[in-house]
């Protein structure tokens, strides 16, 4: 058997339920003011970077589904599955870390790709 | 305090550590013949299927990193870094779910573009 206290499952299944209703302000109070998230397209440092970061996301968002959420003492990953008005079912997942209560580091994870694909054909 | 009785973990450590150690067939053992992967490109089913798919990838590694597994009874999600020729710290998150001792469902979450625009450029 192993056990976990359950803080860092608290805090990521918070901070996931803030941010995928649209509570930007109250996602970002979980985090750490120094938040380090490693995103595909690069580092956001600070949480007022990520705060925009975030609703760059929200923004177009349909809906989103937190699939899973699994933790030790200290970190914590995210399963989502998102609609937009273009794609269905887009999965991300998030793994994070956390220090004194807080979100330290999010590594964020997804598929850059179709929205590459989206924006070179409205291009054309 | 929750627990959990370490089975996934264990399961998603061992299948982990086989296919970035380079042992496919060690890695294909702990999957269900029905396994089902959701990847960014699409659905793979059956182990048949999913042996070149993951062959593929083992392939390019230069080398692989299994920054984490967290687990409860049913499922795990595994967070890895890899390097290839051409990438560096390229990350990859697969979530698993974990029935009769066998992996029954594996979703994979990587950026496809990295590689999209690198053999867009080969093409020039």
């Amino acid at each position: 058997m192993t056990a976990t206290n359950g803080l860092a499952q608290q805090i990521a299944e918070a901070y996931a339920q803030a941010w995928t209703s649209g509570d930007v302000d109250k996602a970002m109070s979980y985090l750490a003011d120094d938040i380090v998230c490693d995103a595909p397209a690069g580092r956001v440092e600070g949480v007022a970077a990520y705060r925009p970061f975030t609703q760059e996301f929200v923004d177009v968002l349909t809906s989103a589904t937190i699939t899973k959420v699994l933790a030790d003492d200290t970190s914590a990953a995210i399963v989502y599955s998102f609609d937009t008005q273009w794609v269905k079912d887009f999965r991300c997942m998030e793994y994070l870390t956390v220090e004194d209560g807080k979100i330290k580091h999010i590594l964020t994870v997804f598929d850059r790709l179709p929205a590459a694909e989206a924006a070179r054909h409205a291009q054309r």
